[in-house]
């Protein structure tokens, strides 16, 4: 057994059952030794963004992490942009980054030899580099309980190529993963006191404790004692709709943030940082906690944020569930153009339960969730770090975690753009996922924020930078070309179709909607 | 005048005179300034990479830094593998990194908050962060100087929103830029003794000294003295071809540069490094030159190699011009299908001269070379970092450096999808680039590299990770679909057909060559 058998063998035995892949020459023993490990699947990705992606999209279904194999120092790098915003989602990812032989290190003039404790550095959480065969066994055990650490960290282990050839002993153990800190009774029970003060309360809520089980109790504690419950612009997954207490989301812009948040007398965090504006603006406020508000904390992120809400519901004797949204059917659009608003009209109507929503829709969205948030239940996965472009990757991820679910990615043409190589993954793996890209021929965010951050007399060579029409995308070119079945919508009734068959049917499909 | 005015106009006056940027908020007062600086063009990609790499083929046929504007930590991470191209490559490139407002840093639970010192660090060989709008105008000539430091360094000014829209009050005056350092003339005496000593000698060239007034000099060098000329596998610009001496290009893999440089006695470095392999293999050298053979230094990368030759060869009495390239037509291939072989063949009969040919041809390169290094003159710009992908991004950034020159991007399919957005900027601005993919449905590299570390017993999880067949890419669909003409060749004669075509029309277009 060589080094990078032991490893796979290791990750596999420690519940690394995926490795999303985009490999070079020093990954090749890794490969290799895929297999000889029936427990884990390889999954190629033509770019590093989309693996990494992936695995963000597969550790918000699963809470476990998904494996990366990335080909050194300028591979790693292409895949910081979204190890990013997992890394700001609070999940687990390992990643597992070849590199050139220890012997070969000491040559800097070999073209692919970097930084690369640095590159990998700039957005891990815990960092290691393999110094022999002998011991990437146990390091391969050490990535994955680091990664596992609560709420999710991303953990990356350097592997020289020597390392992966030369001859290991055995794969090594599993090490023992900390449960989530339990909330103590005593903040449980001052929060429930605070609760009772008659202030007006929010409680805001971050990460696992968006899923059914935290939504549940939180919708207890709202209906006991009053308290608005909350969640930020961006989340890594809430689960939302038909039949579950309704999570209010803190708008984008920091004037509407605070036009939300005005009366508050004390927000609750559960995993949940103090709100603050996406960006700066001149003459704005960042910090967006309404003045003399009291900011209580019920549990830290690497706590039981979901327990703490349990017990914080019962601790207020809040026996009866909270109000759950009833499904609206929004009526179908007249016949017309597309916008957003109508998008997401006719998406609520026509999508089935349990759909995954992977959303990086930048200033569609909020047109969308008027409707969706009222829609059938779904798990909604939202860009959580600001680099955008990770819908379709995140969708990969996703998709192949719950091959009988619906999954859709939604997106913009900008955003889109980044990342457009997931495409062929849904088609090699023949992904039940709906990818759409709003394409409105713009970076419209950027049409909306120059003016907001005081830029002013702008010149034709200024509002070219925001502009895509010159020329025009054609997506469904574009996903043909990766083979994904695709198809354009430029009305309320062509897009009606193309969506409802495209529910109807299995497999990847990319709808651009034209708007 | 605010602090992105400042920059702006100082980096025009440094003499950067292009910005090739994917902006976001952070950037829009530098987005905006553009306007006010006729000195500057704009040039819109839709991902980093793109930024990056047309920075670095910008760089390569001018000499010169572009700017590239890219959007925090995460922007800068897209870029981060063809900046490390550039770097070894040693071209000037100065990045503007917008950050989040200097009041808003203090908040990390911000999306796009990132250790950004750290991640623009991994790959700048120069890095500052803008304290004040004041400081800026200052900064930004700062960073000019540093990119323009012998050889050409990467310099990166991290630039915090609040000191882009704040009042600032001038632009600053360019700094000075050292000229690189004159070889003494003890080490022109020197090596000029070597050179009469009777050994076995090769001249190994790098950098700015393989343009034509370099060659030019080496060429007379070994008219004189019977030396070899070599370059570098991987060099950032070789101007070669018809009227020009030949420059031998040392092989990729360990056992054929051994046997390449056996018997040389001794090496004279020209600002390149002594070569070493690519990777390392298990039980084959890293090290490549011979056992006994001398290294000698002429000049570092950092001094004036073309002048150090020219010296040489004056010290040497080498009046004769060197052995030239005489123009070899190759016969036009038989009707068939295509290979490396012949898609070289056909491009060294029809091309033009004073092509600028951007090379991630990866496996199909060797057999392209066979003809091309004979054929009509051209400059040719190859990975030199090995972070693949970069052909088409570099062609972008080449061709507006030379509108009346043809530019030839030539890649294989596994190399392509890394960086295709590069396509779209070609259609934006007309560029007469003409793209070809060199399609054989494979990482293919990895087949040959696979047996060559040793790994064995490859099964079918291996094969996949390794095969681009399912589905098949459609480049001429992919090409389509961002605005750029397509075609799609699978014989010799329709291949031969479309890229007459190409050499004859101007604009972009896109060749799909299936081998």
């Amino acid at each position: 057994m060589n080094g990078a058998e032991s490893l796979v063998h290791t990750l596999a035995d420690s519940g690394v059952e995926i490795c999303f892949g985009n490999p070079g020459t020093s990954e090749m023993h890794f490969v290799a030794a895929l297999d000889h490990e029936p427990k884990m699947r390889g999954v190629l990705c033509l770019f590093e963004g989309v693996v990494a992606g992936a695995a963000d999209g597969y550790a918000r279904m699963t809470g476990k992490p998904a494996a990366t194999l990335l080909h050194l120092g300028p591979g790693f790098g292409n895949a910081i942009s979204f190890l990013h915003n997992a890394r700001k989602g609070h999940q687990p990812i390992v990643n597992i980054v070849g590199d050139h032989a220890i012997s070969h290190s000491k040559y800097p003039q070999a073209p692919l030899s970097s930084d690369i404790m640095a590159i990998c550095g700039s957005v891990s959480d815990w960092l290691h580099q393999c110094k022999s065969a002998s011991e990437v066994a146990g390091d391969g055990a050490r990535v994955v309980q680091a990664a596992r650490a609560a709420p999710g960290k991303i953990a990356t282990l350097v592997l020289p190529a020597d390392t992966a050839w030369n001859q290991a002993v055995a794969p090594a153990p599993p090490l023992p993963v900390a449960a989530p800190g339990k909330v103590d009774s005593a903040v449980i029970d001052r929060i429930a006191a605070a609760l009772k003060n008659g202030k007006r309360t929010a409680l805001l809520l971050w990460g696992s404790c968006l899923q059914s089980a935290g939504v549940d109790a939180a919708g207890r504690i709202a209906q006991q004692s009053g308290a608005r419950l909350l969640h930020d612009y961006f989340t890594p997954r809430l689960t939302r709709g038909e039949g579950l207490s309704e999570v209010e989301r803190i708008p984008y812009f920091a004037e509407d943030i605070v036009e939300f948040l005005k009366g508050l007398e004390q927000i609750v965090l559960v995993g949940a940082a103090p709100p603050v504006t996406f960006f700066a603006y001149p003459d704005k406020p960042s910090w967006v906690t309404p003045e003399g508000c009291e900011l209580l904390t019920l549990a830290e992120p690497d706590e039981d944020m979901t327990g703490a809400l349990q017990a914080l519901a019962d601790a207020l004797g809040a026996k009866q569930p909270g109000r759950i949204v009833t499904r609206v059917m929004p009526d179908m659009p007249q016949h017309g153009g597309l916008d957003a608003e109508n998008i997401g009209a006719i998406m609520a109507r026509l999508m089935p339960d349990n759909v995954i929503l992977c959303d990086d829709s930048i200033t569609c969205g909020r047109g969308l969730q008027k409707s969706l948030r009222y829609g059938p239940r779904h798990d909604w996965l939202v860009l959580t770090g600001g680099a955008i472009g990770d819908a379709a990757p995140m969708a990969v991820g996703a998709a192949l975690t719950a091959p009988d679910r619906k999954v859709i990615a939604i997106s913009g043409d900008g955003s889109a753009m980044y990342s457009l190589q997931a495409l062929w993954t849904m088609a090699r793996e023949r992904l039940d996922v709906v990818t759409i890209v709003c394409a409105n021929r713009a970076y419209n965010i950027l049409n909306i924020e120059m003016a907001r951050v005081g830029a002013r007399n702008l010149g034709p060579k200024t509002l070219a930078m925001l502009d895509l029409h010159d020329p025009e995308l054609d997506f469904v070119k574009l996903a043909q070309g990766m083979g994904v079945e695709a198809s354009r919508a430029e009305t309320t009734t062509e897009f009606a179709a193309q969506f409802a068959d495209a529910m109807q049917r299995r497999g990847p499909r990319l709808i651009e909607a034209v708007i």
